[in-house]
């Protein structure tokens, strides 16, 4: 890794496997947490090697800057740092949230579009906050990478290199096809998770009354709240879409199976074949042959 | 384990897995599969001491009866079998279906009633056949216990005594109960995964494009069509009730996203709760307080 000096900014399960990847590499990391016992945490495991007061003052002194915070929060900071001139030395700044237009869009808005990379690593666990965080969350992830309308390509390839050293890999894409990619990726087996969460509970079918398949269906649903909430809400529209295709798709299950077995069977069948990976049909069953 | 021969008839995940586990701890294992191969490599494995051929002839020359076949087709060949006075000599006869009421009733119809117990092991794998058994799966699993209601004490004990040496937990209810809820803790999750794979199969997304926790949430899209096939079909009306709920809940979320955070913000943090174990509330949120 070139970077030789790194600001996270949030410790959390992101922000904290961030600091711990790049201490495990010799890095320098310059660390902030809103909480006080996580950041004395990462100063004392040795972490982080120069911790930031809530003022951030000294964030700037770094080759990169990666911000590991909620989207929402996120746009707030980048606009509030650039106002103040506090963004200027860094040849990199980047967040990590798992949507990317809007933030992406607000660090264009500040000015910070040549130097910012938006960052989101598709990777994760339902558990959150520093001692949830590990050196090797980024071990063989998907890493996508979205530039800015102006992003240069020394910023880009600075970017490629920071996650690649961490043995990710990378994948460019624009913001927003990035975002309606992973409405159905990522958001909509997270919705579909907490919503069967939310049926068992009406149910009162506790979690511990599952088998091992029931747990893995639904162990998204321990997600953070927050976390989720700003997700969601970010990418509102495509992921209204998908949970609207997911709920004709139950529809469709349930008129099979009270039609027979067939039906049903049809659908076990097509699901197996997604699972092993066959190549989808290009026409639904809805729409008509030419 | 008290049983010295055992009669294991299928030996797919459930059969196979148990024809091992019953070998590990010396019991003689009698044992069919239709599939040639797969019999064939249970015995070259030392697995089965004695093969049968398609005429089951030999299967009643056990203490323990274990039928290890998709659940209509126990139903038959229970049916058949008692006709032909070809399970006379066993204490203890099973199956290991995951529905309990029909095959229970079958075999009370078929005279079987006192010997009869319904197994329900909540174990398994998305893979199925010889080539996933092993020894292990029945550690710390749950076993229900169906008794038919002329069932005897010393068979139901039995039967107790059986699943507990493999270190299975064993918990007994009725064959009707035991349906019910198995609509909500495993047959609903199953449709669920399924369903989520037809709907990322409609939007051209494979599977390997989702991240560790959609993995999870699709894992059991990987079910054996067969097999699920039959359980949906044999428990339909229950199963139908909890995916018309599910179906419910997901247009609720939805509504809720589309109406903004706080919404969406209340869906998670209900959800997590139901995941960290927190006790359900007794209203649902549809019916006004008393």
């Amino acid at each position: 890794m070139r970077a030789g000096r790194v600001s996270v900014v949030g410790l959390g399960l992101m922000g904290g496997s961030l600091a711990r990847a790049l201490a495990a590499r010799g890095v320098q990391v310059v660390g902030y947490d809103r909480d006080a016992d996580s950041l004395a945490a990462a100063v004392k495991e040795g972490i982080v090697h120069e911790p930031l007061d809530d003022t951030l003052a000294g964030l700037e002194q770094a080759d990169v800057v990666v911000f590991a915070t909620p989207v929402g929060a996120t746009a707030k900071l980048l606009t509030r740092l650039a106002e103040g001139r506090r963004l200027e030395g860094p040849s990199l700044i980047m967040d990590v949230a798992s949507t990317k237009r809007s933030i992406v869009a607000a660090a264009e808005a500040a000015g910070l579009g040549p130097r910012y990379v938006g960052a989101h690593p598709l990777t994760g666990s339902h558990r959150s906050g520093w001692g949830a965080s590990r050196a090797s969350l980024f071990d063989e992830a998907r890493v996508f990478l979205c530039p800015s309308a102006t992003t240069t390509t020394q910023a880009l390839r600075l970017a490629e290199s920071f996650w690649r050293a961490l043995r990710a890999g990378v994948e460019v894409l624009g913001a927003a096809e990035h975002d309606e990619q992973m409405a159905w990726r990522s958001h909509l087996p997270q919705a579909v998770s907490t919503a069967l969460g939310l049926t068992l509970r009406e149910a009162d079918v506790p979690r511990s009354a599952l088998g091992p398949g029931g747990r893995d269906v639904t162990r998204l649903a321990g997600g953070d709240p927050d976390l989720w909430t700003g997700i969601m809400s970010d990418n509102a529209s495509a992921i209204l879409r998908a949970l609207a295709a997911m709920e004709e798709q139950l529809r469709l299950f349930r008129e099979r199976l009270a039609a027979g077995e067939d039906g049903v069977r049809g659908c076990f069948a097509d699901g197996r074949d997604w699972f092993d990976g066959e190549p989808t049909r290009t026409l639904t069953p809805r729409e008509p042959a030419p």
